[in-house]
Parts: structure tokens; C-alpha cells; sequence
């Protein structure tokens, strides 16, 4: 078997054996198939994509080169939930304690952030004492006690995932969406769920800006889990403007935990109720919506949350008691009219500025800084009313014009819906 | 500037700039673009290909990697030769003394063959003497003195082409027309050549079967050329049939030299006078026709054949000395009937399996064996009728089997044109 062949099909795009995904992989794992085939097959990949069988067969391998997580001592159902990303989601703070009130339990392993905002992680490490490295023996207690655990992705996790990704990243192969897919769905099944619920953006603040594509992603991979025999559920979901009001790790903490005690922004609500009720139907609980509403209405999801984090040695008392970032101001309006349009991603390149998010990898995070958006598309503003709320170290002129600069004042304006569907 | 962007841009199909290509080739040449950037990006030019003006930078890199012959002391214009490659193509031998008797001086370097059988540098050294390696003082007297000289390339000439082609070979981005195209004229301009007559063969025995594809190539060839201010003429040849009969090394000097003596094969003869007139032509001679005719009729192409060889060091008398290969025998036809197809590879692989070419760069080739093919496409054959002539070390009925599964005799049948038309 030679590389060079197993390239030329895939270029020609010809189906490959299951052997021959094996022979590329494993020997671009152990150094026999340089970087050269390997960056030539990804390109060719870019261009002609797998089938669902050869990305299943990717997907095996990918797991299969790094440590498996081993979850079958955790009693019923395990559910992961993964976020293709956005500006301000911080829904996994909500939805996991929200689901695991209902009895089904959530197995989050999440990564850090790069770009705009921290990832889940780093949001909760701005809990003071919060621990996101558990073994997995403390893992596993973790889902037995209270059904939710979030927890760092381990370094041994998809060894080949962070190969592949290195070199997609310098040879202008990462939008392509067999890759990503393989790349999502590989960390996910590592992670031993039974069930996975993907969230996929749609919008200018998400990887994938166009409809047609992110359901492209979406039935992708369903189409791996399926294959795969874990049952995969993505939601297609709006990201053409920051979900809820915050964007920052302590403020989008705090946004959680306001939502949770039913006073949070009310897109960001809807949407984690909408996807609650998605995994718990999908863990098969009958009247599932009926079920999320109670556990979030009788406060049960909110001291879910308590809980977990409590255990995870999270201090919110603490939490509640951190100074705000030194400077809080706002930014006005400059004419009249209706919000017509968010450049969502500059609202979290301003954030990232702020000191927010991670310019390169090694970045320290400053939790207390931050954006509120404070209007959401369709809504009315004066000139002079206030649009954001910054929170800094220093007056940032920069960030406010650029801040300004990403919104669009129109005399109409339409809100977006705020789900797009479902692939199952 | 970065690779990854440059990649990017390739795969997008955008233009590049020519500090764009200069920084990717000029990196690569001196390793600061690994091989995994260079492999991507020649897969996305196989994909979305480069424009003319892109490409002629790629060449203008390309030739400045490595020496550049200057052939201005030489008198007059001189004209480069190159065939893309056929089974039995000696038209090299024949074209080369033919146009240099006609007063055009002809100045070819020539690769070693690899595969079915040798290169004109290969099937010149049948003839005991013959010098392929002249200093550059050497080949420029030669060309003062006859008009013609056929050295081999020398090893320093195009060193980026060298690196792209061990490259492209293992990455499965050879069969690419842009990058096809700029491999060859690199090598062609490098030799200081002012006019290119390209020999774009056609057909199952060349690297185009199809007429579409060479067109293509032979287009780019000339776009190439002519934005390099090098005049360039690409004449499409047919290659579904071996070009006369004889392939193998000795036995193709030995036809070249019966054609230049007015007693070759009538296909052959009519290709060699075609391109010699095309040249000719080219060279600003008029009634090239007519000169060229007069040249071959009058035997002072032959003379000028034999005054070269022996100027090479080449001895004739000694090359109609050799022994002929220990076996020579006849395969027949097994059907009454029409030729109506050659697999002409075949017929190329079974002169290979003989020794007559290369399975490997540094296999040693047996230049008295070969094949003679008796019929061409069209041609009446009875049962029992010889179809083809070995000649051989030992009785091979693999090479027997080979050659009769390679040709298809059938009711009717017609012979294909010779020529395809010129592009320039």
C-alpha cells in the first residue's frame, strides 16, 4: 500500500478502503506518511471530500489514536453537548444543570478558548476554586452525584485530531467540512457519550456565516455519529448577533446563573430551553418540554447548578464578591432607528481587545472584563440611548469605534429567528 | 507574507502576486517552505490550476533555480526541439540534421528515458562513441560547426523543477497541464533556446490520450513560451500507434538513419518532414516546404546526420558492426482481419520487459533489443500473417502474449490522421 495511491483517489475521488484510511492515519501518526502526503491528501480532501463511510473510517481512527473515556459506570444515559461557537454562548453553563435536574445526565468535556472569549472552561474558572482537571474515577462521581460535570479535554484525547489540525492550520485546509466534522465528532465520541447534541451556529458571528452550509456541517456529522452508533442531534441555531447580553467570562457566568433564577435575557433563555428539551427528549423522557419548564421555573436547574459547582470546588460566594472591572461605561446610540445588523464577530474581536479572549494561545484570560450589548436586532433606539455597556481596565476609545462600527442603524428592521431546525 | 496564504489564495482560484510566487518557489528552494506547504498548494493548483501570467512567473522561478545556458554566440536562430513522449519516437534523430541541413541550427538537450524505452539521449549512445556530455564551449562550437548538437541535460539546469517533480511524484499532483507545462518550457527556456517546436503527442501511447487535453497543454506550452518572449509552436502528432515500427534503442537509430536515406517507414517519414518544415518555417526560411524536401531527396540531411554523429565522437561503421540481438523471431497474427487498435503502452512495456527501457532510474539498458511492429492501424492482415518482430536475449512468450493482447484485429477499420493540427 503507498500513500501516493491512496492520495491519487481521493483526488479522483474514489471511495478507499478501510485498510488504506488505516495506512494513511496510523502511519501519519507514527511518522511513516510524512506531512508532505498527508498536507497533499487534506487539500485533495478540501476539494473532493469523503463519504460518510471513509469519515467514519477517519473518525474511528482518529478515536481510536488517543485515550477513550470509559463512562459505562455512569448509571443511565450519558449526554454531551458541544457548541460549534459563537459570541457570548454561554449556554453549556446553563443547559448542563438544567438537563441533569431532569435526571439525564451531561458529560461535558470542553476546550479553552482562542479568539474572541474563553471557552467554557476559562468562563468557569472565573469561579473562584473551580477545578476543570478532574481524573476521570472524580469525573465519573462527579456525573453519579449530581448528573453534570464539566470538565477540561485531556491532553491524550484524538492524539491524531491535534496533528491534523496543526497542519490543516498551515496549509489552508481547515474550512473544509469533512474535516471539521471529523475533527468535532472525533473529540466527541472519544469522550464516551451515548448521546451527543451539537448546537451548530448559523450567522456572522460563527464559523459558519451560510445556512446551506451549516446544515452541510450538521448532516455531516449526524451522519459519523450515526454511523457510529452514537445518537447524534444537531440544532441549527442563530449566531448573527451575541446571544443574550454578555460577552466576557464573568459576566456570561453571571448571565448563566441570572438566567437560571429566570431573569436572564430572553433569546438566551428561549434558546436553552429549546435545546434542554432536545436532549432530554433524546435521553427518551416523555413530555420533555413540560419537564424542562418545571425544573426551570421551580429553581431546581439553578441549584443543579450550585451543586455542580459546588463540588467541582467552586467557591460562589466568592464569585459573587469579585470586583467589577475598574471602568464601566456606556456607548450611545448615535442616530435613531431600529437595529438592523450586527458584525457580530467584531463585538467579539472588541471583547478579545478588552482582554477577554485569547490572541494566541498562551494569552491570559482577564475575567472581569467585557461587553453587554445592550439592544438586540429589531429593537428601537434614540440617538443617545445606550447600545453597550464596556467593561475594561481604561476608557477604550478603539473598542468603542469599533464597537460602533458594528452595528447597522436602519429606519426597519426584522429580529432573526432563533432556530433554523434540527438534523437527526 | 505567509505560505498559508498563498495556499489560499491558489485554492480560491485568486491571482497571485509575482513576489507571491518568488516567496513560495525561493522558499522551498532554500527550505523555509516545507514540503507540506509546497504539496498543498500543488494539489490546489492541480485543482484550480494558475493563470498564464502566474504561471510564467512559476517558470521565470523555475529557470532562474539553476544554470541558464547562454547560447547567444551562437550564429542565427537557434531552435529547441521537444516531444512529449511516445513508443517509438525517433523523430528527434531524423528532425534534428534534417532542419540543420536546411540551414537552421538546432540545439537540443535531452533527458534519459524512463519506462517503455530510452530517451533520444539513450538510443544515441547505441551508437559506440557517441559523446551525449559536452561542455558548454563544446556545444556551442558543435552547433558553429553543423547546425545541430544533442547533449544531455546537465544536472544543474532547473534545480526547483528537480524538487517539484520528486515532489509532485509522491503526492499525486503530477498529472496537472499547468504544472506539466511549466516543467517542460523551464527546461526548454533554461537551454537558451529562441524558438520552441513542441511535438504534443495525442493518443493511447502518450501521456494525452485525449485530443481535448493535449490541446490544452499545448496551448499553455505556447501561452508560456510567448509571454517569455520565446517564440513557441506546439504541433499536435498522433501517438495511437508506435511511430514507424522499430522501438528499442538500437533498432531506432538504425530506422531514423533508413528514413534519412529516404527508405523509412511512410508514417515516420511524413511526421519528420512535417515537423522539420514547421521548424524550418519558423526560422523565418521561406518556401520551407521545399527546402526541407530538397534537403532530405538531395541526401544532404543524411550527410549532415552522419558529419554530427562522427563530431560527437559517434563511429557509424561501428554502430553497423554491432551484433544484432540473439533472437530475432515473429509473432503472427491469430486473425484474419483489420489492425484496428493498438494498446501502444503495451507495446512500449513490452520493449521494456526485453531491456530496451528503464523500470528503474538506474536500471542499464540493453540497447540491441526491441520490437519491430509490421502493421499499422488499417492495414489488411491474413491469419499467420507476422504482426510483429522480436528482438530479444531469449525466446520471451511473456513479451509474445503482451504484444498479441495489445492488438485488436477487426472486420474494418481506418487509420488515424498523423496530425491534429498546430497551436501558436
Amino acid at each position: 500500500m503507498r500513500a501516493v495511491d491512496i492520495i491519487e483517489k481521493t483526488r479522483d475521488q474514489q471511495e478507499l478502503t478501510q485498510e488504506e484510511i488505516a495506512f494513511l492515519t496510523t502511519g501519519y501518526l507514527h511518522g511513516e506518511v510524512p506531512d508532505y502526503q498527508m498536507s497533499a491528501w487534506l487539500m485533495a480532501v478540501y476539494f473532493k471530500g469523503l463519504s460518510t463511510t471513509n469519515l467514519m473510517h477517519l473518525v474511528q481512527q482518529m478515536v481510536a489514536s488517543g485515550d477513550v473515556l470509559d463512562l459505562s459506570s455512569v448509571h443511565g444515559v450519558v449526554v454531551d453537548k458541544h457548541s460549534t461557537g459563537g459570541v457570548g454562548d454561554k449556554t453549556s453553563l446553563v443547559v448542563s444543570p438544567l438537563v441533569a435536574s431532569c435526571g439525564v445526565t451531561i458529560a461535558k468535556m470542553s476546550g479553552r478558548g482562542l479568539g474572541h472569549t474563553g471557552g467554557t472552561i476559562d468562563k468557569l474558572e472565573s469561579i473562584p476554586g473551580f477545578q476543570t482537571e478532574l481524573t476521570t474515577a472524580q469525573f465519573i462521581a462527579a456525573l453519579n452525584h449530581h448528573h453534570v460535570a464539566i470538565v477540561g479535554q485531556t491532553k491524550d484525547l484524538v492524539a491524531l485530531d491535534k496533528m491534523l489540525y496543526a497542519l490543516r492550520d498551515v496549509t489552508a485546509t481547515v474550512p473544509s467540512i469533512p474535516l471539521i466534522a471529523a475533527s468535532i465528532m472525533s473529540k466527541k465520541i472519544a469522550s464516551g457519550a451515548g448521546t451527543i447534541l451539537l448546537d451548530v451556529k448559523v450567522g456572522n458571528g460563527s464559523f459558519m456565516e451560510d445556512l446551506a452550509q451549516a446544515q452541510e456541517l450538521a448532516t455531516t456529522m449526524v451522519q459519523i455519529g450515526t454511523a457510529m452508533g452514537v445518537e447524534t442531534i444537531a440544532e441549527l441555531t442563530d449566531m448573527s448577533q451575541p446571544l443574550g447580553q454578555a460577552v466576557g467570562n464573568q459576566l456570561e457566568v453571571q448571565e448563566a446563573m441570572d438566567t437560571l433564577q429566570g431573569v436572564g435575557p430572553s433569546d438566551f433563555t428561549a434558546l436553552c430551553l429549546h435545546l434542554a428539551t432536545s436532549i432530554v427528549a433524546a435521553a427518551g423522557i416523555a413530555q420533555a418540554k413540560d419537564v424542562v419548564l418545571n425544573a426551570f421555573h421551580s429553581n431546581q436547574a439553578y441549584e443543579r447548578f450550585c451543586e455542580f459547582i459546588h463540588y467541582q470546588g467552586g467557591d460562589l460566594a466568592a464569585f459573587a464578591a469579585l470586583p467589577p472591572a475598574p471602568v464601566v461605561y456606556q456607548v450611545q446610540a448615535p442616530v435613531t432607528g431600529k437595529v438592523a445588523r450586527f458584525q457580530t464577530k467584531d463585538i467579539g474581536r472588541a471583547a478579545m481587545l478588552l482582554g477577554a479572549g485569547r490572541p494566541t494561545k498562551d494569552a491570559v484570560i482577564d475575567m472581569a472584563v467585557g461587553i453587554k450589548v445592550l439592544k438586540k436586532i429589531g429593537d428601537a433606539v434614540q440617538a443617545g440611548d445606550p447600545l453597550f455597556e464596556v467593561h475594561a481596565n481604561t476608557a477604550r476609545p478603539d473598542v468603542d469605534a469599533l464597537l460602533l462600527a458594528a452595528v447597522s442603524i436602519a429606519n426597519d428592521a426584522v429580529a432573526p429567528p432563533l432556530f433554523y431546525g434540527v438534523v437527526r
